[in-house]
């Protein structure tokens, strides 16, 4: 069982950023507690990040047949794109969205999520840990 | 610690309704998996179903001092609940709002959740899994 | 075949409020015209009010397996109600709303019927009549 | 004691068209089956059906003297019509609303009726026996 | 020079309808004084009604060249009819809205005019008096 | 019988503003077609133009016992200005607004008039003949 | 004279509650004010809370013909309860809205208020000096 | 194999009206061109124009059985008219919505075609073109 | 300890205007009734009303130093003056927003008020004693 | 004669995504039939897919002076992108809006185009025929 | 080369009001600043403020033919008054719209600038800066 | 001090593109005025362009710990981008945002910016002089 672990815009820069809301650690950090879990978990994972809209789809369609999950954080991209959606949808792959934030919780205009349709579920507001709850998904479901 | 669960109108009739959205796992299944991995995690849980809005109101309060975390499937009162969001509010302890569908991808009524802003965060559309997930957070928050 | 007849808040003040919109006939009086023309009918029926939302949804989880028939008078939940709205929908028991007044002719906020997507009609605006052809309808469906 | 059935646009293609909404029953079965029913409660009734907007505003026109009652299933012109509302109010006779479906469970646009506020009340959902329960409220009124 | 004097869906029952909006006065009798009146500013008019909102399209598109102005009392059909909008605005003759009552002090729905911005101007509220304004309107052109 | 008319904001500078809405006519040109036209219809005549709201308020608040008709073009304050509907509303004087444009023709914030609901109607797009027309409207509720 | 002091959901938490907002007085505390308050003025008083609609409901209705005036803080129901505006409505009792924060500053879904139209008036802002001042407009008309 | 061209209100001015958006071609000339063109593609085809909406809805109703394909340019109908919409969707035949302009390119109100989603598709913007492309997909799909 | 009693426009119309409204009661009456109040409570008061939305401006503006308090009438400004707003903002003085009438039982645009989330506090409703309630919170805070 | 065909987001999966909306038919098949026809019509023809905005951007730009129309399918960027809109708008090319769906009858979200208004018309529904049309229509121009 | 400097409302308590967004200085500070940078600039300068719409109206009639440049910051009416755009409009004379703070970071409502489509253009955000950036754009418009 | 000067998508085109907005001043020339321009104000500055909005994300992420301030005219992306809005509050450096039209007086959609509430302040409509005064900016910050 295979998952790809997908980051959106700016969040390679986490851990210097608005740590109020997203603390400090790094994204490096929460490449590295996941694959401490998912190694406990039996899971492997790819873990990619881009700044490019274009990018998360191409990676999305080219997920099919080679990973059973993807775990999505689109950040800024899931209150905006359409094609990302899109993507999820063709290829039919169990997307989980995923958020440090509570979205519901800031602007009004983050509370809206094109994605979230069209993943199985959403888990947003615990941080790092938002990504940890994840991989449990996936194992809960691999039980 | 101690978490309590809360939930909402007509989950006492889960495993009965709307298979297709819910599944056919009833209340009392997913309260069994909770305590059988409340115990694995080193939790004491309690369970409590209601009809009734002001009683949600009043567990909320009464969790004061009590317990250490709200996992809370507000169920329809998620979407015109004021009192219960100023419950949470009031007692502050952190809660996590559980639904067992995705609730952003039903109707549009339903897309926006009057409590989401006071809880921690949000974990929707993993079935009885939704639970589970929510009780880990806990886990994960206490390790 | 039997029918359960449900009314929500304030009905029980029916024949004291607003006559020039509800009339002078009270609740009870209702009962008994339902009860002379349910006997005509070949119809057994139960009647209930309520002013609470969670008793309302009690009764309307209740039925199933009991009655055939809700005839349901939600009043003012009508237009806040989602648990109603949910205990209908779960209970697969087709629904028959009713109002008094035609709620479409009355202050905006009251156009619009949370539980009408999920009855099989609507009947309003003919006083106590209203009633009774809600009752007509089931024994329509029954001959 | 007369009433007038006036039937709206695509009406006459009852019994043909989307069967899984208005059934299989046609236009001239429910003339027939109200017919039967008319004698049976003393009523006088006539029964028309147009596609014209402007010949449902004059038959409502030329009811006044004539009818006692207006039973109307304005179809399609019941969300776009002003004409046929001021018609029903220029001409002061109590009208039903009659729809086969349940309005408010379809498209959101079909949710808002015109002409609602100028009727006595409103009897949708029940298929062609929204149609007798239309006749049953006048025969309640003469009694 | 001559004009057209229109008048849409109802205005037939004027006099006999809502005195309290319309007053006592009927189409016949506006017709009259507007005929006295046409003749003592040297017009000449002629007069027409219909209930039909084909009918009123297919009366302004051959109103061109016959006549150098059109006054016209739509009705119902000024806030619902594109079909006129565009019969005014192709046959490029400047036409006149009136209204017998102050469109603006009705209910929300009359407030806006569909026909408006292809009109010259619109004179509302002056009841009868607002067609014999709209012909001193043609007067005071043709000084 | 007398009658005041009163002037909003920047129509001083009418004949220099825009002249493909308005016109090259002034103020002036008006106020003397108006003099000369109630000279001939008998009516007497004041007439005065203000860019302060609070003028314009006090102004209608004075015309109470002196004058029997409003005829207002409040210009821009038409669209901002509850104070001067309240102003017209307290001296429950006929009042008549005008407007030069028409400004249903116009930008979408001056569709609607605030001041619309308490007049008696509106005449508006006739240029500097919706003034004359406003008299003429007088002349004919005097004759 | 007597008068009704009625608290809603969650007032029973007052003073351990966002004490930036309420302050650190409890309802007891309120209540001995009122009450020492009530002495002066020459008023019976009678004070309760609940956390649950039906029972607010319940309250209202049973006010009718032993108290004069109600003294409503219904907190969050204030903008959620249709029930709770139609006993108001029903008792036919003066009802003066009461809110210790100033609820036009917070939150734009705590600007509306449901149950404001079928009040006398609204006081809200002046922490639990808005109670005495209620008591005070019972005095004043009393005088 | 036969499809009928339906013309709706105003398109018989077409050539005398607003030449900057329709061009100089008449409707006679479209159905010439379209008349040349079905010869070419081996399709028959009857061509009609009205401006009542009535005649639209009886025209598609009675096209059942005797034309495989509607090519409809629903004019000013195609945004008020929920009775042409109904039509359509009851004959189960293929529709194709045409417009000469770009409607997305238009006035707001004119963006909305309640048709459309009742239609196999839409060409709009091609002028005349538009026709003939319409008989083209025809053509398509019979190859 | 000093007090300023700002009135807005039309006010000086009290009496006068729509009784069932405002009832008969003056400003001047209004002004006699606080002053006997104030001296009774130790209270040093200043009233003034204006018609202009910038004398009120200055007025708030020179209130700083010389007044404790403002107790605000801004009638029609309340639902459209920013200006007010910020001025009541700036000079950081407590104000409370009063209403003769309950606001939010009369018109839409009557229930939104600009200035009230800079107020502490609005009472509304209670005709003149509107007014005495304010001077009273004035007095309780300085017990 | 030159054209550029341009595909969005997602095209590169098509035949593999949601077939009961798009067909079996893959891009490379769609581009063959587009060849087979240009050679047939005497059109020369480039064809691209891209994913990212930017690109299609850039593209647009590059078109200026090598082709003389743009037959573009921008996808999920019709509905949110302002770039693309842009560089239509500045190329000032021909471009013929393309969607294999109907956009119309799909989710909300899809119903309006940001590129609609600067391209010439809009060809939607028809599947891969789509295309095929919009190539027809650069053919009846270069007639 | 001259240009008028027009301050708003509550601009005279600037470096008392608010500091947090508007700093300490003063609206004397601002003009001498101005002044200063003029004379470099070889502009001349005249410097106003009122509170008042009507007089900001007037003194943007009496600029044209004295001035080539205005330079204003309306500050609250900025939001609410179509008076002072129709002035500007009116005067022909290019404006330049100035804001001390970034209206677009601030409360809804101040997000929306009336005056905006009838100016140059907009400085917003800069302190007192945006003003000295509204002169030097003047300089760059007469080198 | 340093800036970086960040060109959005299509401004690659200016000169070309619809010179009745942008003029005919091409991005090299002012690149070319900037440049100069610096020169005197003792500024460093870098200036780019890219059709691209990931390369937009990551130019701003980049310029942190090089540049002091971002001088950014976004153009298309400004009303559609959240990840560039992220990207400036991440960074958080001084950014002037920038447009060469005034986006207030365009098509509604262009009024809203999404990045303006992470911006210190906004210029925009002085064509290739917006760009110099953000410029000018600078420099009045360094002083």
């Amino acid at each position: 069982m295979r998952v790809l672990v997908l980051n959106g815009p700016n969040l390679n820069l986490l851990g210097t950023r608005k740590p109020e809301i997203y603390g400090t650690t790094t994204l490096a950090d929460i490449e590295g507690m996941m694959r401490e879990r998912a190694v406990e978990l039996g899971i492997e994972m790819d873990f990619m990040q881009t700044n490019y809209e274009g990018e998360l789809v191409e990676a999305i369609q080219k997920a099919k047949g080679k990973y059973q999950y993807l775990l999505l954080n689109a950040a800024a991209y899931t209150h905006t794109s359409v094609a990302i959606r899109d993507a999820i949808e063709a290829v039919e792959l169990p997307a989980v969205e995923i958020h440090l934030s509570n979205i519901h919780a800031r602007e009004e205009f983050r509370h809206h999520s094109l994605i979230a349709p069209v993943c199985v579920g959403q888990i947003c507001g615990f941080g790092a840990k938002s990504y940890l709850l994840a991989l449990q998904y996936v194992a809960e479901m691999e039980k």
